[in-house]
Parts: structure tokens; sequence; C-alpha cells
């Protein structure tokens, strides 16, 4: 596996943070200066893909064209999307049974969508709130049903825990169970697939996706956008088991239905072609670095770097979250010192080239998002910094 | 204005062919070896926003970062997003009274979403039927909306013309008119914009955006997938009368609803960052090309030319389409000779570099979209070329 690079270290403390100034007045000064994106998405995504998508931009392996003006009908890009498709299914292990779609609009679009194609509008469904995310898919589902029951809530716990699943309150004849399987704000993540007996769980994994094994034979429904762990920005990803399919309503929208997306290789209309072109590099990339098995042993090894400095600052950082629904991904903390300590931090930590450490605006703080393609190193240079501003400012 | 590479003359014919054929096992026959694509969508790009989008991609004007990986929240893309609207508002003259909308799911979402934000579940719409585009865009309302009305049909005519406004029967109470400017498939388009009265005039302009000067302040909304004549596909943009925002369903989904989109910047949620990147390079391209007027003058010119040929064939190639109405963006036409000839006539064309003029499945023949970024040298080529078939197949 390749590293991002660092910032130059030649250039000195106060030069790296004076280049970084003066690179956003318009100088370049190289690929060096590679900055270490803690982003919540879209977020970093792998410097050797990077540069593979450089270096095909203009003429794609000889082809004459770039990957930006093929169509999506000619044989170079139906490669690209099927090998995409094949590595996908080959990294997850995805059952014959399920078909994997390529869709556009995000998880927001999906919360929508799910519902035309679960159940009707006179249905109800079931949700497991636990942060923004399910939150949003809760309000979401309470529009396009009868009724969307919150069987569970983390809520009073200001979602820093998830409620546990013998508590959680199914309602009888509800079509499906939703949960979001990592709250990218909150930064808590389910550690199992919560047992729902027969009925028909939904996840969206957006923040989480490819970050470790998937049991999808547990699942009816998995979803999630793509700029989080996978690629960039402006594609979804749906897992969707195959006799769910095909009961949508009289007025759901041609591009909502699964079925009709399936039975035309997630091409009934023009594809975010681009999106998931980048989105197959990665898959293929993933399979060569070992598969999810081997991303999930790295992305445990990175969180205990992290939440193991943060524990052991003796409470200068303090992380809000419950210890057993801690996320891999998504790493919210908060400096007991108290606000105006926070903004020095980020404001410092930006000058060393941290990117996107501030918090969710809605939680604020500082939070890592440390994706798969967040090198082990990128997560030491944090802990260094952290408890070397710890050290300054005691 | 920079104009695309032929593939390298000292080649040689037979060995332009033979180029193109190991090129695609993966020889990388270098940058000079640009095929003139004449794809209806995705299409050609220009040259040097390619090369632009090249120099940029691992990192952005030293950002340290790549623009597929950076949050959307952040001021280097914030920076991007902005001046792509203010281009694109300066470019077309858009009243300070619509609202640009950067949009998922293309051209075929909005289809549903203009119904759920212009009318009721118990409206109706009036449709003019052209092709195929606005056939899709008429069934899709059909099951939005009460009644979608076909009010004029060229159907009988094999959608080979438009109909003449005064013969349209509006329809009393219908919500909104909805055209499709051109037609990508039958090579139609509207050289006026249809005098509606004061009804709401909705155009799909996938296929024409930014070919020409657009009446903004004639339409409710002007909608478009970007992937033909802007950019790469996966992002549509709506021009979008103000006073028309803000009356959508009880279950309209939130990602349809124009209003909250508007009032969110286009980011309610992760927009298609890459793709609204690219095309701002492209409206900045425009912009120094002189404009819509001077697009308009170099597209007339390259029509000219191949139909002009086609005219001048003395009927050896056939073009469909009612003079009047001819596209100056899709151009299908057919080989009298018949089929077997038309077989060979696109696979020596494709040898040649002339790449996806093959017409859509469901006309055949033979077709050449020819959108902006297509230089006049590309028409003439194939000019050139079809000329010297009928030579040698008389």
């Amino acid at each position: 596996m390749r590293f991002l690079n660092r910032p130059r270290d030649d250039a000195g403390a106060n030069e790296t943070r004076g280049g970084r100034a003066v690179a956003r007045a318009g100088a370049r000064p190289g690929a060096g200066n590679r900055l270490y994106n803690f982003s919540a998405g879209p977020a970093t995504l792998p410097l050797d893909v990077l540069e593979e998508i450089q270096r095909d931009l203009v003429d794609y392996k000889g082809s004459g064209m770039s990957v930006l003006e093929m169509s999506h009908r000619g044989k170079d890009y139906m490669a690209i999307a099927e090998k995409a498709e094949k590595d996908l299914r080959e990294l997850v292990g995805i059952p014959d049974n399920y078909k994997v779609l390529f869709l556009q609009g995000g998880a927001s679009t999906m919360m929508a969508s799910n519902c035309h194609n679960l159940a009707a509008a006179t249905d109800s469904a079931d949700f497991v709130v636990t942060g923004a995310w399910s939150v949003k898919a809760q309000k979401e589902g309470a529009k396009m049903l009868a009724k969307a029951n919150v069987i569970a809530s983390s809520k009073d716990q200001s979602f820093t825990t998830i409620p546990d699943v013998k508590d959680w309150k199914f309602t009888e004849g509800s079509k499906f169970v939703h949960i979001c399987s990592n709250e990218t704000i909150g930064g808590v993540e389910f550690k199992e697939v919560p047992d729902v007996g027969n009925r028909v769980l939904v996840a969206d994994m957006s923040s989480n996706y490819l970050s470790k094994p998937i049991e999808v034979e547990k699942y009816g429904i998995i979803y999630g956008g793509v700029q989080k762990n996978i690629g960039p920005a402006g594609m979804g990803i749906a897992i969707v088991r195959e006799d769910l399919m095909g009961n949508t309503r009289a007025d759901t929208p041609s591009m909502f239905d699964y079925k009709l997306m399936a039975d035309n290789d997630s091409m009934y209309n023009t594809p975010p072609c681009f999106t998931w072109y980048v989105s197959g590099l990665v898959f293929a990339k993933l399979l060569k670095d070992g598969g999810l098995k081997a991303m999930e042993q790295r992305n445990i090894e990175k969180a205990n770097v992290l939440y193991g400095a943060i524990d052991g600052s003796g409470g200068y950082y303090v992380s809000p979250v419950d210890t057993k629904y801690r996320s891999l991904m998504n790493v919210p903390f908060t400096l007991a010192g108290g606000e105006e300590l926070e903004k020095k931090f980020l404001a410092e930590a930006k000058a060393e080239g941290f990117e996107a450490l501030k918090g969710h605006r809605s939680v604020g703080g500082a939070r890592a998002s440390i994706y798969n393609a967040m090198p082990k190193e990128g997560v030491e240079a944090l802990v260094s910094f952290m408890k070397d501003f710890q050290a300054r400012n005691a």
C-alpha cells in the first residue's frame, strides 16, 4: 500500500504554514504538498488512484478519448462499468440474488426511493434513530409513508450511543426496519448487524461502506453515497435483494424504480460515468490491498491510535461517544479547555496541513474522519500534533 | 479557440486503422491520437479543458487536495462552485428572479420533479411531443399528474418535424406546457421559443443547452443534463423562475424540492462536485470564446457544412428531417444504398477515427452529434470522409 505524502518537511514548521497561505494565493508548491484531509465527505482518496486518473485523463488507455467524454454505451466505457460491478461483487461477496445499482442523488434520494420500492403510501415502516442521518431518513419516510415509526432512539443521550436491539419496539405490519450503520456526525457505529428476525432490514452505510466485511444476506437493502469511503461525490450504490423489487407505486418516479434500474444495468438514463469509473479504481485497489478484512484490521489500528491518544490525554481531549459504539470512521472529540482553545487547536491544525478537522456545525468541537484512504501515518501525525498542542497549551 | 488534434497523419490510412486496434489492446500512441467523437452524450469536451483538469487533478492549484476529494463546504470548493454559477449567469444572462440549481439524476429525474414543483397530483399539464425525449417526459408526467395531455405531436411524421404552435390545443387549467427544445435522437430543434401566452413553459434543453442564446424570461423552467453540450455525465442544471417554487406536495421527495435546493445553494446534500467543477471550466471557456452568440454562429457554420454535404450528395446521403427544424446539434442521416452499405460506412468511419457515428438503435442509420466542443475541423474531416466513401462506393 502506498501512503500519502506529508507536506514537505524541509519547509520547516513556520514555512509550512506560510506555504499553505501562499499556495492558496496561486503558487504551486508541487505534489509533495499533499495535505492530510480529514473531511467527512467528500473525503481523501488514495494517491495512487488519483495519479492513475491523472495519467489517463485526456486519453484513456489510448482510446483517443477521456473517460469524461465517453459514451456510456461504447465498448470502452462498458468495460469500465462492468469491471467495477464485478470487482465490487467479489470484494463484498454479494450473493447472486442481490442486485447492485449505481444511482444518482445520494443517500438523501434513496431515503425516499427505498420507501417507494418497499411500501405503499398507506404502509408504515420502523426507524431506529441514532443521529442526524437516521433522523433525516425517518423524516423522509414520514413524507413517503402513512407512518414512520421511531421504534428506538438515542436522542435523550444526545446520540452518543445506540439503543440495544432487545429494546426496539417493532411495529406489527411495518414494511421494513431502517438503521444508519454509522453516524457521520455523532460518530456512533453498529458493531454487529442487529437481529430483526425476518423483517426487512434497510441500512444507510454511506460513511462506513467497504470499511469492513458486510454480511449482505442479513439486509434487504444496503445503500449509501460513495463520497466518503469510496469515490468522489455524485453517486450512490444500492445492494438490493431481488425479491424486494418490482412493487413500486403508480406515481413512483421512474428514476426511483429499482427494478427498472436493475433491468437496465443502472443505465436507464445516462449514469454518473466518471464517478462510477473512479469508484471502480478504488474497488480494484481494495481487492489488491487484501479486501475488506484487511481494511477492517487497518481501520481498527488507526482508530485505536486516535482513541488511545484521546483517552490517554488525561481528560484534555474528550470523546463523547459510548466506548461500545465508537465509530472506526468518524471520531468527534472536544477539548475540555473550552471553545476558545478548540478554535486555537483547529486553526493551528489547519495551518499544519491537517484539513477539515472542524466538527459539524450542529455539534461543534473537532472531528477526524479516518476512512479507508486515510493512511495510518496521517492518524499518527495528527496524534503527534495533538500531543504537541497539549504540551504547549496545558 | 484551440481545436482538437486529428489522429496522426504520418501514420497513414491503413496504419491509423491498425493503430486504433493496437490502442485498444493497451498501447499508448500518445495524445496525438485524439478521436473525433460524435457521441450524442456523454460527448466530446474541449481539449484545453481536459488538459487543465489533468494538470490540476492530483493537487488543485496548490491546495494539497484533488477536487475529487475536497469537502463541498470548504473554501476551495465553495469558490469553484460560486464561480461556476456566476459565470453561467453571465453567459446566459439569467435574470435575478431565476434560480440556478445544480441537481443530480439528469433530465429523467427532472421530468418527475418538475411536476412535483408545478402541479398537484390532481392537476394536469400539456405536452408537445416531437420525439423520444418529449415522449418520455409525457409518460413521466402521466405518472405524476392526473392528466398529461398531448396537445400536439409529430408522431405521424415519424418525429421528423415540429407541429406549428398555432395548431397546439392548449388545455384549460393545465399547469404548464412542456417541450423538448432539441430532440437528440430525431434531430429536430425548435428555432424560436413558441408563444404559449401566459402559460408556464417548461423546456428540456439537455441537447442544445448553451449552444445559442437563451431567452430565459420566456420560460418557467429550463432544465437538462449537462452531459451533452456542457460537461461530463452526472449533473443536471435547472433554471427556475422564483415564483414557481415553494408549492411542492406533502409527499414530494426532499431532493425534488426546488425551493429547498435553492435555499441551500444546491447543497442540501452533497452535490456532484467534480461534474460541477468541470462544467464551470466550460462556462469560463465559453465566456472567453465570445459567449453564446459566438457559439451559435460557429454551430450554424458547422451544421451548414454537414447538411450541405448531405444535400449535395445527389441523394447518396439522406437527411430525414424537415429542413425548417433541422437540429444544429444532432444530425441523423441514412445512406440511400441501404443497410449493408450503412454498416460498411459506419465500420470504415470508426476505423478512420470518427467515433460513435452509429444512429440510435430506435432509428438506425448514422448520426453525427456536433455539440459546442466539436471543432469545425472535425465536421470538415467527416465530410471529406463521406465524399471519399461515396466515390469509392458509388
